[in-house]
């Protein structure tokens, strides 16, 4: 018997190999064929099942959660797996758990912030899971300021210790992933105070939790903070609250790398350079990129299916409705998310080698291109994780009613999701960050010296100040250079429009606060910049498989025109393109998606999601939707009986006009 | 000892009387007078009570639900409230129940298409909760394209009854409220067969469950489809599927106001106009209108009160940080929202004139202004409910990391919100039906035919085509004339250029789908116009009380400068104001942000909330936000215990590296 496939039809559509694209999108036939027998080891095995999790109580959902952690671990260890495998297999359980902050967060911390003697003493336990950390910077009164951490340790030179405490209740340790219920220990981060001088903020290893009985040791008192946002989501994590009263540790729990305290209570900066740290930001950020395309192409993945599945109108003499996916007023919004997915991918996997080549030069002491790589991956961690908590929500409501449905996945995609908005620097002060690297690069201009890597088009500002788009018909829009420096001269001159503007202002602080609005949206414009070229550089490399750079060429198109539409009024404000342009660009667009539609569904097969992995009734790869949907309803608790609880007391009354005399 | 006020400062700067502005955002001092009251005695009520919801699980949740409904409605008969002031405590109980539909689906649909006949047999019951009922309209593969549903309703004339019958799985009901598992009956839409004649979709009076013992009747499968987005939000509500095997129902259970079947089958339509169906449409997409204000209202009451609160970044000296209020990025993004949060009350308002006029007209067979009352209602319920959910999460992210927590309020205002950009019209499908409004407008404007209504500036399109806007300054931007003549020029000429690109068509049905995108931008112009209109046209009438009508002069320029800078596209590239005077309209907008920032608190306590309809910590009226999270998070589940369950299985046996040898 062949398998239902509701899709076929669209499946024999494609014009490309979705094999190979299949490659392209892992970004190597090795990163393929790990994710592809990992993510079906995951998917076969019924402890890693979540299809009920938005149904299970707070306390149900937490056991589920230490439940898979300690069988991916388990796993771990029987397959012998690699460290990457082990990675992707703990990415494709895809449940928020302690264990993510342990190894992406506590490990890292120690790896470096901690001397070589403090790795060796702590890693190996850390790697064995002997002991569970995590990472306790933010607090209830700081977040995006960290120097103003209140949490203090205070050297004792009697005891050779330092004494961590939390002064006021603002300073308590707020949203620490796995620090709830489960982490033993944490890297915390508090004031350096040591002979009557406040150091600042610095890190330090404090042990929380009993080994032998769980129990919170003495001074500490811990705890979990709380429902958030969705039903299943982050509330599978134990983000935890955390106070300190006087805790003693030994001296040599402060990590040293980067600086020390002596036995005499002396601080002492070691000679390790302090840029490192950016070095970690890097990747961290970088990481964050990459997870924002695998969220937004899940989403997408889930919104094409199932507008492939869904008709409504349109049915001719009492044939079939037309499918969704079919309406230019879904195109419109679906496909440009779609290129969005493609376009994440390819700059996030553009990062990587970034963090590669920034390590490199750190290793050889040249921080040159620092500054202009960590403002490059701030800005890309905020747009890409912007566009893609706007793009979730964009694809529930483009599958209508049936997207509100938990059972849709959407509604906890989106919740899971949005804190990447939030965390690891909030989107809007980043872009801040990206707004104040590029008014110095502008006011650099003059003086010789020459930005580099995504920066360097600025070299270029006399021309781009003054070039015009000679875009004549739709599509000439299709021309990578005439896109380029569109968006290079957009991106430019908004820039330059603020340094402008803030030029007029006597105190510089005062004016970049008055002007901040307008800073982050020249800094938007570069970040995009960025993005487009990016696509399209990947498309100057050679890409095997039938038709499939064809392919990423269309949606590259998609990407920077649906930008170009989007941002109009900065592109046409700025004279980089003039109206008449602007139309064009929005006709090709249009018309590009005519070229898509055959092969939408070809295209999120590319991500090669399972089921599993996607959690949709309206994703399925079989788009066996409606007999799917009617068999999860009657798995709701609230249908275990015909007639519900509380009938009775509360419903049954009423009906009989009994309410007045009934106790409620 | 004086109350707690963590906002004394801020409320002491305001500009303005409170207390009459309160009067000015209820409409009337009456309506103050009864929602002040009403929300007082809500939130007074043990029952009542909501703050721990998003920690029920479903069963205990529906449970819960049914209590406070049963609660609400002995309140009301103990209190004997007017109707007016038991559809005040419903709102204010602010928790989805099966008596939401009810009252406003189910009694209506009887007093809009039932026969008086009908309507003396049935209203009584439903007017004292003798009968619940819902309303069964969507199925599992109709929703938007209402004419086909699939349900059947036969007639059988050797019985005098219909026969309701589910042929397909799609065909099944799904979603309507209180269907799954309180209501006793429905109005069922089914297509009306008689004859072996299909005349198309009518509603049904249908009972699907006992009275006796609240077990479905024969050849009724009744249940919930399931879990829905958020914790808490919609999963209080017992949204059902209904599948009918042969049911019969009497003939005179057919709702006879419209059209009727005789005693022998034959299909007779009454001399009642069908147009009559618009009024409702345009009564209840009026009160979505009116909700729409009320979520948004919330919403940035709680991130405007937070954001007093909140302190980032900015220390001088070691003294306080900086409100992030203060921040320009946080204003830029805030206070544009409050301005829409007053204009989309005062156009509800003005929808609430539009429904009565329209009735009155109904009433003497005039029918001249329905098409464009009903456009106007469509589009403003979709401009309003787009911009509140993107408003609500807006201000979630405004509130940084805590809005992520349940406590803010905020992700389940989110999660109980959206619904409303699909429901009662979907928002793009709303759009389309506008922009189809617009364009036989444009058709007709060579015809002599006057434009009427909110479409009335189209009849000077030889003005409004040509015209060019004055202004060189950015305060020349404050004149209310000069704004409206700039979205009026917009607004038309987009609609011109969509008629100009359609009538290149010789199709216009493919022209109509291919342009869509085009006609959806077209429509939401003119349906922002509107808004801003109505804003402008208030600001008109007498408004008493010191300073108020200055706030709301302030307001009212800050929401439609906003739109301007947000669309700056439109208006840039149809001409209607230059790049030079985009660029003013942003400067003006930011400049008046200097004058809302002293009164934001006083102007969201303006909303008259109280904290338990609030319910949030980060909103509360105090500004006690630390002291009350802190607190909050105590009562979570998972601290019930402070060694979790499930350490022993699965947290110990890994740190003690036991894990292989557990049983898991």
């Amino acid at each position: 018997m062949e398998a239902l496939d509701y899709h076929a039809e669209e499946r024999r559509k494609a014009e490309f190999d979705v094999e190979e694209m299949k490659i392209v999108w892992a970004g190597s036939r090795h990163a393929y064929e790990v994710s592809d027998r990992v993510a079906r080891i995951v998917a076969s095995d019924p402890v890693f099942q979540k299809d009920n999790r938005t149904m299970l109580s707070r306390k149900d959902l937490f056991k589920d959660t230490l439940k898979k952690a300690a069988h991916a671990w388990k796993r771990i260890i029987e397959l012998r797996l690699s460290e990457e495998e082990a990675t992707e297999l703990r990415f494709f359980v895809d449940q928020p758990a302690y264990t993510d902050l342990h190894w992406g967060m506590f490990v890292p911390a120690i790896k470096g912030q901690g001397t070589e003697e403090q790795q060796k003493k702590w890693l190996p336990m850390a790697y064995k899971m002997q002991i569970i950390g995590c990472y306790a910077q933010t607090e209830l009164g700081h977040g995006s300021n960290v120097q103003g951490l209140e949490t203090t340790a205070t050297f004792d030179p009697q005891t050779d210790e330092f004494i961590i405490h939390s002064p006021t209740l603002t300073s308590s340790k707020w949203w620490p992933g796995g620090l709830g219920k489960v982490s033993t220990h944490a890297v915390v981060y508090a004031r350096l105070i040591t002979d009557g001088q406040d150091y600042g903020v610095h890190g330090f290893i404090v042990q929380l939790r009993s080994l032998d009985d769980h129990l919170p040791l003495p001074g500490i008192t811990v705890g979990d903070i709380g429902m958030k946002f969705g039903s299943g989501a982050y509330n599978s994590m134990d983000n935890g609250l955390l106070r300190f009263d006087h805790v003693q540790i030994p001296r040599d729990q402060m990590l040293m790398r980067l600086s020390q305290v002596t036995r005499e209570g002396k601080y002492m900066p070691s000679d390790v350079p302090r840029q490192l740290v950016y070095g970690t930001m890097v990747y961290v950020r970088q990481t964050i990129v990459s997870d924002a395309s695998s969220a937004l192409s899940k989403a997408v993945c889930i919104a094409t299916r199932y507008s492939a599945i869904r008709r409504q109108f349109g049915s001719q003499n009492g044939g079939p409705e037309t499918q969704v996916i079919n309406y230019k007023t879904q195109q419109n919004r679906l496909f440009p998310l779609l290129a969005s997915a493609y376009a994440f991918r390819f700059v996030g996997e553009w990062l990587k080698w970034l963090y590669t080549d920034v390590t490199e030069r750190l290793q050889a002491n040249d921080f040159s291109t620092l500054p202009e790589a960590h403002a490059c991956t701030a800005g890309l961690k905020s747009i890409t994780t912007t566009a893609t908590a706007d793009a979730i929500e964009e694809c529930r409501k483009l599958c209508g009613g049936h997207g509100y449905l938990s059972s849709s996945g959407l509604p906890e995609l989106f919740a899971v999701y949005v804190p990447a908005c939030t965390y690891e620097g909030d989107n809007v002060v980043l872009l801040l960050q990206v707004a104040r690297f590029l008014m110095k690069t502008v006011s650099q201009l003059g003086s010789g010296k020459k930005p580099v890597g995504t920066t360097a088009y600025m070299g270029r500002a006399e021309h781009l100040m003054q070039c015009s788009c000679d875009v004549q018909r739709a599509e000439d829009w299709l021309n990578p250079s005439v896109i380029v420096e569109a968006f290079e001269a957009r991106a430019l001159r908004m820039s330059v429009a603020c340094a402008q503007s803030l030029s007029k202002f006597s105190n510089p602080e005062e004016g970049f606060a008055e002007l901040s609005p307008n800073l982050v949206e020249a800094a938007v414009a570069h970040c995009q910049l960025i993005v487009v070229s990016k696509f399209i550089e990947k498309l100057q490399q050679d890409i095997p498989g039938k038709g499939v750079k064809r392919q990423l060429e269309i949606l590259c198109n998609v990407y920077a025109l649906y930008l170009v539409h989007k941002h109009l009024g900065d592109f046409v404000s700025t004279g980089s393109i003039t109206p008449k342009q602007g139309a064009l660009a929005n006709e090709q667009l249009r018309s590009l998606y005519s070229q898509v539609r055959p092969n939408a569904i070809a295209l999120v097969d590319a991500f090669n999601y399972t089921d599993h992995f996607l959690s949709s009734i309206l994703g399925r790869y079989d788009g066996n939707v409606y007999a799917k949907l009617y068999e999860a309803a009657w798995k709701d608790p609230l249908n275990d009986s015909v007639v519900p609880d509380g009938y009775h007391d509360y419903v049954k009354p009423l009906l009989r006009q009994q309410l007045i005399t009934a106790r409620l």
